[in-house]
This record gives C-alpha cells, sequence and structure tokens, in this order.
C-alpha cells in the first residue's frame, strides 16, 4: 500500500519534472496531479481506471498533494531537497515522519528524472530545457568568502527584505480583498479583460523605459570572461543592445528587461558582471517590478511567486552591493554576492520560510559557503516582517477562507474554554435509529457537517456512541440502501451488521462540491423508513472536556489533523491512565503478546 | 520570553562551534549545555544564577535540547542547515513550528561564529581547527556528472549500505545488551579496564597490519594534483611512508590507518588519489574497522557514530567503484565519487534518516550535483535496512528503556481499546482534600507518575477535576508549606488561593533523579494535617473515551507529546462540537471580539 503510494506520489511529479517554467503553475500542477491521483480519477472527463482506486481517505490525498507540490518545486528548481522542505514547511500543517519519507521518495525521483532528461536533452533540441545545467544559477566561482565589516551592510539588506516583503503581503492583500469583492464578481470576462489589460501595461512599461535610457560603452573585454558585449543578435544572454549603436554599446535597462527572467537572474547573481548596471537603471527597473508583481499577484493567471521575488531581491540587493563596493574599497567584495542576499531576504520577509528557502537558495546556486550569510540575512527579513504581517501565503488563505489552522494558537485563547468556543452552534445529535424525514429535515435546516450519535446503554442511560458525517449521511440518503422498516437496531446478534455499500462510495471526489441536501430526491414512503446508524459513524472522535482550555482544543486540532470534536461533560471517574510507558511494553512483555494473540485469534 | 529562548539556545551552541573533533561528543555537549540552561544551571556546582530562571517548564527544557543537538551538528560538520534537519528528523519526536524557527536561529548563529572563528584561526595557530575550510571534505572539483549506466553499481551501493548497516544495528544492539546485562553492572572500574583494553587492541592492529603489507611504489607525479609522495615527516595528508624506503615509496594501508579520520576521509573521497589504494587494503581496512567500530560501540567512551559510519562506507563505496572503473573503461568515472556514495548509503543503512543526511552530505562535501545520486542511494540503503530491524537510536532507545515512541503505532494496536492498554495499573484517585498520611501512604505503595484527582459537584456527583503529579506531591510534602488543619476545601470565597509555593520549586532538576519518598520524612502531627490539591493540579488533562482504539490514543500522545491521558467512560450528552472554523472565526468576529474584550476585563 505504501509502496504504491510512494509510486503515484512520483508519477504525478514526473509531469512537472518534465515542464520547464515559472515555479508557481508547476506547483499548482504537481498538486492538482496528485490530487487526481487521490480522488482515482476524473469521473468527469471519464478517467477513473480501477488501479486508481486505492485512495480512500482524505489523509491519503492530503499526503499525495503535499508529495505533488514538492515535486512541483524540485522539478521547478532543480531543488530536490529544497522541495521536501518546502512541503514540510509550507505546504502541510499536519506533518508525520511516514509522509517525510514518501515526499522524500517523491522529490528523489523527479531529481534523477529530470537530471536524465537534462542528459538526453544537452543537445539543445529541447529549447530553453536544460540550459543552465542541474544547477539553474550556478554562482559557485563567487565570492566565497567574507569579512567582519560586510557583516553590517548584510544586516541592512535584512531589514530592507523584511520591509519590502511585509510591504508586498499587505498591498497583495487589499489588492486581491478589492478584487474578489468587486471586480471578479462580474464574471470570467472581466478576469480575461484584466488579465489582458496588466499585460498591455506591462509591455508598454517594458518597452518605453529602456527607450528613455541613454546606451552605456561596452565594458572593456575581459579574458576571464566568455561574454561578448553587445550581444550577437539570435543570442540569449547579457548585454541587450537595444537601438544604440552596434559598436561596443549596450542599454543597462533593456539587459534586464529584454532577457528571460532566468537569464536577467543570472547576470544579477554573476560576479562577471560588475558595474554592468547604473545604480538609477536598477532603481527605475526595481521600482517598476515591484508595483507590477503587486499588481499582477492575484489576476487569473497562474504565476509563480518565487521568480518575480527573485527578481525584486536581487535588484536591491546589487544595489546595496553598489554602494558596499564603493564604501570597502579594500575587499574584494562582488555585487553578485549582495544580489543573491537581497533575493533570499525578499523572500524571506514575504514568505516567511526559512530552512526551506535557505536550501532552495543554495541549491539553485551551488555556493555552499554563502550558507551563513543566507541564514543570517533570512533571519533577519523573517523577524522584521513577523513584526507586521503574516507570511504571503497564510494571509491568502485567510482571506479566501481556507481554515488552515496557523501555528500557534492567538493569545486570548489561553482564556476561554472549549466550551465558550461552540457556544453560537447548537448541537444537533442523532439517536442510533433514526427515521429518514428526521434526517432529511435537519441536514435541511442546518449546515453542520457533523453530528453526534446518542444510544442507551443497558442501564438506560445516554451514551455517546460516535460522530457521522453529513456527507456520510446525504450518500445513505441518496443510495436508499440501507434503509429498513422497523425502528430497531439491526443487530442480528451476530455482533457485525450486513453493509450494503461499497467503501469508495463514501470518498467525497474533490474536484466536485459533492452532495448536496437539494440533489437528493425520497418519496413520501421513504420518509417513513428508518436507518441504522452504526455501520457508518466514528465510534471514536476525540473528545475535550468542557472546561479545557481553548488553547489545548487548539494544539489537538492543529497537530492531529483533525476537523471535528466533541467538548463533553468532566468525567466522572477515570477507568484508567494511560502513560508513555504502555504504549512500549507490549514488545517485551511476553505476558501480553500471549494474551494479543488470544485475542486476535478470536476475532478470526 | 521567545528572543531570551532563543538567545540562550544560541550560548548553548557557542560553546559547542569552537571545539573540533568528532560529531558525538559535540552534540552531546551542546545538549547538556542546553539541558543546564534549562534547568536554571546547576545547583549541585554552585552555578544557578537569577537570569536562568527563566524556564520553567519541560518544554522549555526540551526545545532547549533539541536547540543544543542542532547546534553540535552544526559545529561538528561546519552544516547548519543539516543540523536543523538532524534535530527536525532524528532527535524531537514532538516537532513544532516555533521548534524549526529557534533551531533555525541557534544554526544560523553558529554558523557565523563558527566562520568567523575560522576566519580568525587562518594562520593555523588554533591547531587542527578551521584546517580543510567551512566544507571539511570539498570535492566540488570533481565527477559531477554521471551516465545512465552508472546508476546499477549505485544501487548496489545502496544495497550494501541497508545490509551493513542493519547488520552493524542488530550487532551493537546484541553487544550493548550483554555489556548492560553482564558486565557494566560490575562497577565503573570494569567500565575503565574495558575502555583500555579496547584502545590496546585498536592500537595493536593499527600498527600491525601496515606492517604485514608490502611497500607500493609512488604513482609519476601529477602537475595538477600538489600531493607529495611520500608525505614530508611532520606533514598531514596522504602517502604515508612507514618503514617503506624514503625514495618514491608508501605503504597504503599505512595512508589508511595513520592519518586523522578527517585525512583519511578526504583522501577516501578525493578524486585525485586514483590507485592510490588496493583493493585488498581497502578489504583488510573496511572488515577490521567495521569489527572495531561495532566493538567500540557503547563502551564508555563519548563517540560519535558519524566520523566512523563515513569511514566504513567511504571504504566499501571506493571498492566497489574500483571495479566500476575497470568495468566501465569509457566513461569519466572517478572513485571518490563512488566512496561519497557508499559513506551515505551505510549512514542511510544504519541510522535511517534521509534528508537531513542528504543535506549534511551535501554540505560537508560540497558537490551538490551529486544530489540526486545521494538522494536514490539514500532511497534504497533505508528501504533494505527497513526490511530488517529499526534505526541505530531507536533500537539503543528502547534498549535503554527510554519511552521514545516510534513514529507509527504498532500494527495489534488497531485491535485493542484505550482500556485494554491501561488494565494492568490500578487507578488510584485522590480526592480534593486530602490527608497527608494518605497521601504518604499512596506514594510510597506504588510508583505511579500521576493521579487523578476526584471530587463532588454541587449535586454531589463525583467529577473529575484534573491530574495531580507525583512528583508535585513529593515537593508539597516535603516543604510542608501548603498543609491546613482543616479538610475543608481552602476557598475564601474570592475564587483565589493563596499560593505559598515558588513555581520554581516544582521544576524537576534534569541532572538528578529528582525527589524521592524515602527522602521525605514527616512528624506525626504532620501526618494528622490536610491539603488542598487544587492550586497544584492540571485542571484538563487530556481524555480519551474508554473504548478508543489504541491507534488513536498512540497518536494523540505522539503528536503532543503527553505523558499521560485518563480514560473515562462513554460521556452521555455532547456539549458542543468544536470544528476547524469554531478556531479562526474569532479575528473577523466582531462580537465574539467584543465579548472576550469585556472577559478578560473582568478578570483583571
Amino acid at each position: 500500500m505504501e509502496l504504491i503510494h510512494m509510486i503515484f506520489g512520483s508519477i504525478g511529479s514526473v509531469g512537472g519534472g518534465l515542464a520547464l517554467g515559472k515555479e508557481g503553475p508547476l506547483v499548482h500542477t504537481g498538486a492538482c496531479i496528485a490530487s487526481l491521483l487521490g480522488q482515482g480519477g476524473s469521473t468527469k472527463y471519464h478517467l477513473s481506471p480501477r488501479w486508481l482506486q486505492v485512495f480512500k481517505s482524505d489523509r491519503d490525498r492530503r499526503d499525495l498533494v503535499t508529495c505533488g507540490c514538492a515535486a512541483g518545486v524540485a522539478a521547478a528548481f532543480r531543488a530536490p531537497v529544497g522541495g521536501v522542505l518546502f512541503a514540510l514547511e509550507e505546504v502541510t500543517s499536519w506533518w508525520r515522519s511516514q509522509l517525510m519519507w514518501r515526499v522524500f521518495f517523491t522529490s528523489a525521483i523527479v531529481a534523477v528524472v529530470v537530471r536524465t532528461a537534462m542528459g538526453w536533452c544537452k543537445s539543445g533540441k529541447c529549447g530553453h530545457f536544460g540550459s543552465g545545467g542541474f544547477i539553474i544559477w550556478d554562482i559557485s566561482g563567487g565570492q566565497d568568502d567574507y569579512s567582519f565589516e560586510e557583516l553590517f551592510p548584510m544586516a541592512i539588506i535584512g531589514i530592507i527584505g523584511g520591509l519590502l516583503g511585509a510591504l508586498f503581503n499587505q498591498l497583495t492583500l487589499y489588492i486581491t480583498y478589492w478584487r474578489r469583492k468587486s471586480l471578479h464578481k462580474r464574471g470570467n470576462r472581466v478576469k480575461i479583460i484584466e488579465a489582458c489589460l496588466i499585460s498591455v501595461i506591462t509591455s508598454i512599461i517594458s518597452f518605453g523605459l529602456p527607450l528613455l535610457r541613454k546606451c552605456s560603452p561596452c565594458p572593456e573585454s575581459d579574458a576571464n570572461s566568455d561574454l561578448e558585449c553587445p550581444r550577437p543578435p539570435g543570442m540569449y544572454g547579457n548585454y541587450v543592445n537595444f537601438y544604440c549603436s552596434k559598436d561596443k554599446e549596450y542599454n543597462d535597462l533593456a539587459t534586464i528587461f529584454f532577457n528571460t527572467q532566468d537569464d536577467a537572474i543570472r547576470n544579477l547573481f554573476s560576479a562577471k558582471t560588475i558595474h554592468e548596471y547604473s545604480a538609477q537603471s536598477l532603481l527605475t527597473f526595481l521600482v517598476m517590478f515591484y508595483t507590477l508583481a503587486v499588481v499582477t499577484f492575484g489576476t487569473a493567471v497562474p504565476a509563480g511567486q518565487f521568480v518575480p521575488g527573485i527578481m525584486i531581491g536581487s535588484t536591491y540587493g546589487r544595489l546595496v552591493g553598489m554602494f558596499v563596493v564603493k564604501f570597502y574599497r579594500k575587499l574584494n567584495i562582488e555585487e553578485g554576492t549582495y544580489a543573491l542576499l537581497g533575493a533570499a531576504s525578499f523572500l524571506g520577509g514575504s514568505m516567511r520560510m526559512t530552512v526551506s528557502l535557505c536550501v532552495i537558495m543554495v541549491e539553485i546556486t551551488n555556493n555552499l559557503k554563502l550558507l551563513p550569510l543566507i541564514m543570517l540575512v533570512l533571519l533577519i527579513s523573517k523577524a522584521v516582517g513577523d513584526a507586521f504581517n503574516e507570511g504571503l501565503y497564510e494571509e491568502q488563505a485567510h482571506l479566501r477562507g481556507i481554515p488552515l489552522l496557523e501555528s500557534r494558537p492567538k493569545y486570548h485563547m489561553r482564556k476561554m474554554t472549549a466550551k465558550e468556543a461552540c457556544r453560537r452552534q447548537k448541537v444537533v445529535s442523532f439517536p442510533r435509529v433514526v427515521k429518514v424525514a428526521n434526517v432529511f429535515s435537519i441536514l435541511r435546516s442546518n449546515k453542520h457537517n457533523g453530528f453526534p450519535v446518542v444510544d442507551h446503554g443497558r442501564n438506560g442511560e445516554a451514551l455517546v456512541i460516535g460522530l457521522i458525517l453529513r456527507s456520510h449521511l446525504l450518500v445513505l440518503l441518496q443510495s436508499k440502501l440501507d434503509f429498513q422498516h422497523s425502528p430497531l437496531p439491526c443487530d442480528l446478534g451476530m455482533g457485525s451488521i450486513p453493509i450494503r455499500h461499497n467503501f469508495s462510495e463514501f470518498v467525497k471526489p474533490a474536484s466536485s462540491t459533492g452532495l448536496s441536501i437539494e440533489d437528493i430526491h425520497l418519496t413520501p414512503d421513504d420518509f417513513e423508513m428508518y436507518i441504522d446508524l452504526t455501520p457508518f459513524l466514528n465510534p471514536s472522535p476525540y473528545v475535550v472536556p468542557e472546561d479545557m482550555s481553548l488553547t489545548k482544543v487548539y494544539n489537538l486540532f492543529r497537530q492531529l489533523g483533525l476537523r471535528h470534536v466533541f467538548v463533553v461533560p468532566r468525567a466522572p471517574r477515570v477507568i484508567g491512565l494511560i502513560t508513555r510507558k504502555d504504549l512500549l511494553v507490549e514488545e517485551n512483555d511476553d505476558s501480553a503478546t500471549v494474551e494479543l494473540q488470544s485475542t486476535s485469534s478470536s476475532e478470526i
């Protein structure tokens, strides 16, 4: 089962592995493929082969989506370990050790597939794919040492990154909010017009601004550098000649605008391009690109946030670097290093990741010796950013109403109890055997997703026997297979109840909204029937006592990835107390093992 | 508070950062310093300054120890990100996002401190420290490409690694078991004799075996290589002349044995040392070193497992590499690459880490382009090893009786209920106000660490009001401050109970075994007194219903890092149902916020 799981996870990833482009769509693609696999194919497009039916539970689907995201990052940046850590730090809020192993498997397969595909594409017949080698922006030949004095400007880069990143999050939050409230409600046509409009504005700015900029003379050719200035027509790379005289002149603003973003970043990171850009051009580009990134974010275009973030960060990083080079003349300082740190700081200030960002930055630049500096800059930018708002993904998830629990409970929860948190919704419970008419009317009258089921014990006292989900009730109502005439439990004295349902019917497809109560049509005869809920309920959901601190409840939800928790009165007595040792002792305790074997054999 | 936490975490690490040596002691040192800080200094050595009293809880201490371990790895291998991931994957079983940030902070500080210290020590005045640069075994100039055919021998390395690693775990398990049962019980003197004996045997073998080996002629001097053969006296590094004629001869077995392990590994990994070692020498060394490593593991000597593991792995990796070089003559293959993969495979097969090992291997060798291969090899070796037994650390933790919960519950737990797991110990509960004599006799008569406290509600029914820890009861008995004459609760009508204890008295020092019931001496008068337990109990421990599956209970323990869980009867009714949305909605819901503010202001 687990093996199948992992193999499918990696199938989802290979699709991403062969593509080239921005990372946002790739991560999205990976997650989508994984999600499709997780629901056993798509019924809408008649793609639901039998061998895909192994994934039944929500948990499998969550795990697959996590693997898919990791695969996307691994493929986009050729950063397999970074992908694993991205999935760990940013994607999943509920991490288990088994998941680590699966995600790692997925990433490893992606890495090998991408590497092999790049070997086949070496001759250049696959277009841009494979250019730049396995390391996208290799700067391993650059600065690999730093002096104590440089720590100060680097800290400043961290602070700038934190400020600009927090500002970016805040601006995109406002714009997305406005867009959702007023713009995107008017239909899909508006979305297309918006996207077209923005791309036209982007084009005008990209062409117009370099026209206003004067040409610069080419630097004297350097024996170490294989860069031609200006670049020959038809080639990609550096020193764009843009309406300049052909001879030894280039336009530095056009060099940033008229390259693929990959090449532009490579130039900014590179140590060989000292004095290529003037401070004025960098500043112009920074302002324009930042504004465009803010406006573009949230349009109906699948676009990533990593590469634009690296562009913004490396621009101001290089600006700082230029001043540092002027200020500390004696030291061996390269502007490219500061561009790299700037990129790290902006991503850290906006996305607030730490370890995964660190690893991704190292994996895409192959300069391990700068790792301490990257860590330092990330530390500062994240701390500065956290002082203002939350990370980009968290803010957007909040805005979209995705019930994503943050890593730590809110402060006010300390003073609240579990009972207070659920005071707003009245609990509706079902008896064990329930009339269909009652189910129908209760499901109609409220929108709860889970209902407690209460039965009477042998002594006549009430007992909560489990939790039934709305979605399961809807399936039961629709299929009508389990309706019965008698209001008595269908216990046949054998302890087992015949289940007429295929388990897969209860799996909610992720791509649709699932069944709704309006879809269900029952005859008056049906309404008089009964359902015994016992086989379909979760017999032991997690419970909390009514006066437990909400902080503790929060941690329970967050750490176990729960959806529902019952709040119950304090218990009258304690039957037992389980300690860690009770969960460990089984192995070495022979008597327990024997007892266990007898238990399991009697159950066969 | 958090800042203090992190700063102290990094203080603990700086101590480790300046030392050089094997990683085991360093990780240990980091954890010890952190643990000392966590308990507010050491009372035994009169080092308990006031400013250390901020860490009160077990959780703080656990977090600090995690930070300390990460700092140790970060300092030993100069692998800061590897340290973070090591702490995440191997050290802590209970991971929170806040912890990631703290551990990352610690590692970043370690990285910067180590880097700065290495800058100061450049001239060589700090001994071995700083030799090898920030990357210990830099092989970035070596093989960075591989062909499809090579994947097969690499998979074989993975399988060998898995087999040898699993065998290593099993052998060390048996030997450690025997040692603890029969050898170490006889006192500390035996431990010293054992350590001396093993070191003598090691020395005899290290000197004796090279003597039996013939000398080899030096390879023709290579212009690219700056290695001298044989190495000049007083120098470290390659080509050891060991009773060979001074002129152009060296002893290849002595070259492995008579170097620091650092240098030996560097030679094994290096691409420049092709044909330096004969297969016979490598095999001899492998057998001897493997045996010695098995025997030495578990002696009373602080020794790490990483560096010996890398030695073993790189030896057989290089052996495989030699055959591959012979077999695929056309390809550009280097033995050093296979040595690196061998090292990764043995560590993976023995310790069963994935992501952290990957990052550590990349951080210590600086050859990012081999990352896909390292991942592949780790994947295979871990899978092969898992087929036989558990990881080295898990096995040893089991043996030592450390209640470390594995990542996934045992299969048989699915068929057990919570009630069955706790059937072996009878629950002893306390009333709210308890007679001192009763507390004393109960603590004497059993060894439970936690007791439920049961009180009577307004209607006279019994109610479980919380959990009291044995250690807290012992503190109460010893201090006698809270004894009272009346058997009535000491409610003063104000809702608050005067607490006469300083909170820090309840913190159990980690370095001692804590109070024992035998340490407490009470007068007959004391026995007639009463204690009101209300202020000292945990009012809402987590509870599970009696028939919950043990698998679910296990996950609760594991994910929340619990120590005690109450097993209670099924609830008679559900007061409320909390969903994820209930935990999120507070922020945007104005009415809730107002209500909350009024609640908190009334409490002031």
